[in-house]
């Protein structure tokens, strides 16, 4: 079997096993939380099984050996199997189905442990979970730290050292910028017309404009969560979920053009590779510029709402004599807030850069998961001027440490950056402006397709950007942006 | 490994199968249908690789050749796992990833074919799946037919022979019952109030009266599709579906009573052997007569409705003024109609008849898939003294051929038997009988789990009847029934 059949026979199997995560987060019966997390755990073993076997390496030798360099997809798509295959052999199969079932169970501790704001509860699985990215991180092994052989799997071709020192700058801009844009909320107190705001209008405009931008709900569909998320079930079935709040419909609506925009990606993949690097997302931190680009530069902008408002006065009656000068004002209002993803634009990344330091620590054993409270709380007073109320709302708030998604939060800041700086580089054509200033986003998911998801993972995030841009990223158009919006 | 381990493996695989056959008919999005096909025949191929494996039959031999028979729930797994494996063996693995992707081809073909009522898009796919019923009823073999091979398969234990000669008995003494019930209801001209019958309150009320007979919702939940099924996804994960129809309450809460007694067997098979010939549901037609006890035997008695029609008057405000008298004699009314399953328990297995002796002759080759249409009518006709107006209500009506299930259908009137037969011996029980009479229904549900669903497979279906009721299966209190409730 050539070793393209056999990448894309694993994609069968893991997409079979994102089906079974999917259902676990949306209908899941309470009482078969167990179970799910054995069907899980066989079939990551399963793919991994395949994934390292000698007839897979055999396969992809052989196909090495033949090729000749004439086709750079094929090439590319060799040299990212071998990338990849060069990283699963080090781990034993036995691991990763230890590793999925203690994710599992970790996942649901952290969901007790969150409800009742109870580190304790939590914190032995988070020390198993941090074993075994330690133990992966001396398997893969690293340059400098062990956080680089993690970042790895979520980012490639970058270094914790980079990451640092790119953070660093950021949060040098960042922390002025951002606490002029706070005190400018707090002078102007903008609010929204008071709910309820129906959820089935929500799901209504919700979807209403998902498909504007360009969501194909032929190969997609929206469910709902306790958190958002978007996976991919198959080349033509992405699933976006959202949540909703009867107070508030801007942050459902934000949350699905997000998962939309990390939707439009997976859908703009070539879907003839699905299961090969060239048919797959290349990075998270290319996939959250998706995401950002089109939840904040598109979905935030004033030339969006200057057609969608209209739309949203008829799905929701409170806006009805509510002007679009304070809506605008509404959206744009930045805060000092204890949790990560209620927080705005102006704020965001202070919240990822304590993620980055807490994990960075904890892997350089420079703090124990007993000292993860004590070290949040000091690490947030320091950059919002207060301590969260409870750990709920500090170090237990996010999901991602629960399945054992250590390294991944930079890419969301990395994500923020490429985002700004893609969207730049798409509106400097005079065509997708015009076009994108009148709400009209074809041509712009066109640019998206051409420069980004089509490529898949044929070149490393950096070279992407900058064949798409003309520049490696850099902070500048991202800063740019939010001094416009917020000062 | 040990048999059982590895039997429990095969398990999570088929049972990851079923997951993703649940969403594929609940929440798949309409361009996704083919990969899935995909995803499900590797799952089913490499469940037969398993189970085929040259380690397996190791594992069989090594147990077998070690049981003493001290205990008899292991000597029962073992007899069932070889016959199974017997079966499973003569199946090359290659032939089930066909065969599964020619399913979905079929269902998807069916669906259209149905729609149009054009019975010529599915002829071609029809033919197929005949040809693989054909092909694997000679490589298991068969004593008279090759519908004794398959049948093997739904209903074990049992002949060809033995259903024809129990269905010619039956259809004798059904063809004057269901016309003199037929000619009752012609003459009383029963009706239910007209609708709408909110499906917020049909949920509600389903959902109620679910809970209220013995289905654990903390394992198990409902959702909506076009064709009602009940699935297992895991032992603590068993999902119901219905759908709904505005101008009648009654279908949808039968059909989730029907469910829901398959359910409830799943529900009470000893979940710590799932995967195991122990922990697994016997046969369809033991199956079947589960759903048909709780949907009519218990849902379409008086005394369940002396409870629950109350209830259902709070639901749906039509009802207020309409007596029981009344309702009883809707529910209770009986007619001749194309449609298997909007058909009555007087009239009902009068439609299985049609499609037993429609499979055997296209398994004898005495008809040909293109006379599938003609053939059909002439038996309906005979039946039921008109044809169907077309083939949508006629030979495309049923989704079982679509996706192979050649072979199935007899098993609905062996549970219709069973399911008297059961209710009539569980009901001898004075203290069930007064409990059931006041439509309490766990002392019935218990007797159930001691006397049927704690057995599993351990036992033949005629066996596990007689053991229960003191008898072999026989049509005497199924007739006994229908001629209480419709002379």
């Amino acid at each position: 079997m050539h070793i393209f059949e056999r990448a894309k026979q694993i994609a069968l199997v893991n997409s079979a096993g994102s089906i079974l995560s999917w259902d676990q987060e949306t209908y899941l019966p309470s009482g078969s939380a167990e179970y799910r997390s054995e069907q899980l755990s066989y079939l990551a073993a399963h793919a991994h099984g395949l994934a390292t076997s000698p007839e897979y390496l055999k396969s992809l030798e052989d196909a090495e050996s033949s090729d000749d360099g004439t086709d750079t997809t094929v090439s590319a798509n060799l040299r990212e199997l071998r990338r990849e295959s060069e990283r699963s052999v080090k781990i034993p199969t036995d691991l990763v189905a230890r590793e999925s079932i203690a994710q599992s169970a970790g996942h649901h501790a952290w969901i007790a442990a969150r409800k009742d704001s109870d580190f304790s509860v939590f914190a032995p699985h988070l020390q198993k979970l941090l074993n075994f990215a330690l133990e992966k991180a001396d398997l893969w092994g690293f340059k400098d730290e062990p956080y680089d052989a993690l970042l790895e799997g979520y980012e490639r071709a970058t270094s914790t050292a980079e990451i640092a020192s790119l953070f660093q700058n950021l949060q040098k801009q960042l922390a002025p910028l951002s606490a002029q844009a706070v005190a400018n909320t707090t002078a102007a107190k903008p609010e929204l017309p008071s709910g309820p705001y129906p959820i089935t209008a929500q799901q209504d405009f919700n979807a209403l404009v998902a498909a504007e931008i360009g969501f194909d709900f032929h190969n997609g569909r929206i469910d709902t969560t306790t958190h958002p998320f978007c996976t991919t079930l198959g080349p033509k079935d992405i699933r976006l979920t959202t949540r909703y709040e009867e107070s508030d419909f801007t942050s459902s609506l934000f949350g699905i053009m997000h998962e939309a925009g990390h939707g439009m990606y997976e859908q703009g993949l070539p879907a003839a590779d699905f299961g090969l690097p060239s048919g797959s997302a290349v990075s998270l931190g290319i996939h959250e510029s998706q995401s950002r680009l089109w939840e904040n530069q598109v979905g935030r902008s004033p030339e969006f709402w200057n057609k969608f408002y209209p739309i949203a006065q008829q799905h929701f009656s409170q806006l009805k004599n509510f002007p679009l000068e304070k809506f605008l004002k509404y959206i744009h209002r930045a805060e000092f807030t204890p949790i990560r993803v209620e927080s705005d634009e102006a704020t965001y990344d202070l919240h990822i850069i304590i993620r980055f330091q807490m994990e960075r620590m904890l892997l350089n054993r420079e703090i124990t998961v007993a000292q993860v409270p004590e070290t949040w709380n000091d690490l947030f007073q320091k950059s919002f001027g207060f301590p969260p109320e409870n750990d709920a709302n500090g170090c237990l708030q996010d999901i991602h440490w629960s399945m054992g998604g250590i390294g991944y939060f930079p890419t969301y800041t990395l994500g923020n950056i490429n985002a700004a700086q893609l969207f730049h580089a798409a509106t400097s054509d005079p065509e997708i402006k015009k076009a994108t200033a009148a709400a009209n986003y074809a041509p712009l998911l066109d640019w998206l397709h051409k420069n980004v998801h089509n490529h898949g993972a044929s070149y490393n995030p950096t070279d992407l950007v900058e064949k798409a841009t003309g520049s490696p990223p850099t902070t500048e158009h991202y800063l740019k942006h939010l001094s416009a919006r917020y000062l």
